[in-house]
């Protein structure tokens, strides 16, 4: 299937410049996600995943629906003051300053084999962020998959020693 | 099943005096994600809606399952600034000033019958703002799902004349 039928481009969002890559159109199309949800459930069948990870927020719209697919527990990973319990916490940076990642302590548990979800593999900041956060806690990071990777970004770098995929690439801006 | 046995109680979170109703534990068990997709499921199978509307960022959550679970397109009420393209938008009334949700304006369309998805109704105002937001647009709200329902809250209220549904009450503090 051919997504990128879906993917709505926004030019100039969030800042000039930036070719915004849209789900929302996506979510319209059930056909779309189903094609996303049973092409993952089926690629991670037999990896032994323990848990799936959704990146806020975007990330929980396709993570959720692989976890309830795959019969698997679901971890969210959210930004600072979100989670209610004792969490965990991972830094990055951004072009100017610094962001975080959460996760709850006793969400993730030594040797959990994980598969980390999110909607758009961009710089990598988010995702390398919540990599070191999991690896930290103890946990095997099976495999990161996106459904959109922007790979002119370079955020496979930011990756590096993981088994990073994707749905679809956008190679230019 | 009994739900309440997997939802964690956080005091004084997010604030003294709040007992805040955890679903993080719950996304752990992947058996009470199935039973709460599968229970709405069926329960809307034969109300011919046409797109399920999720409530930032837990709304998410379940919404997005239950899309993938009915074949139906997944419409994100979110926080000012997030959604990309043209959008509608309902403020309402927080404690301490006004907070907003909006839908991107082509997502909606008039005639739609919707459901409506969040985690949990507690004092309404961010779903009667979104219920007042789609109807605005021309849409018709066929129900509004919860998980939980925090009922000494009066949420119900801010929701009168609309069909609401829980599958959780705390119905005390």
């Amino acid at each position: 299937m051919d997504l990128t039928q879906y993917i709505r481009n926004i030019p100039d969002f969030p800042k000039p410049g930036v070719q915004f890559k849209d789900i929302s159109t996506l979510l319209l199309e059930p056909q779309a996600v189903q094609f996303i949800v049973d092409t993952w459930a089926q690629r991670y069948a037999d990896k032994e995943i323990d848990k799936i990870v959704g990146a806020e927020a975007r990330g929980f719209v396709f993570a959720a629906p692989l976890a309830y697919a795959m019969g698997l527990p679901l971890v969210l990973a959210r930004k600072p003051g979100k989670l209610p319990a004792d969490v965990e916490r991972e830094e990055y940076q951004l072009e100017y300053g610094t962001d975080a990642i959460e996760v709850h302590s006793d969400a993730i548990r030594t040797g959990d084999r994980l598969l980390l979800v999110d909607d758009v593999l961009a710089t990598g900041g988010t995702m390398g962020a919540v990599t070191r956060l999991v690896e930290r806690m103890g946990a095997e990071v099976v495999e990161l998959a996106f459904v959109i990777e922007l790979s002119f970004l370079g955020g496979r770098k930011q990756l590096e020693g993981q088994s990073v995929h994707a749905l679809v690439d956008y190679s230019g801006e």
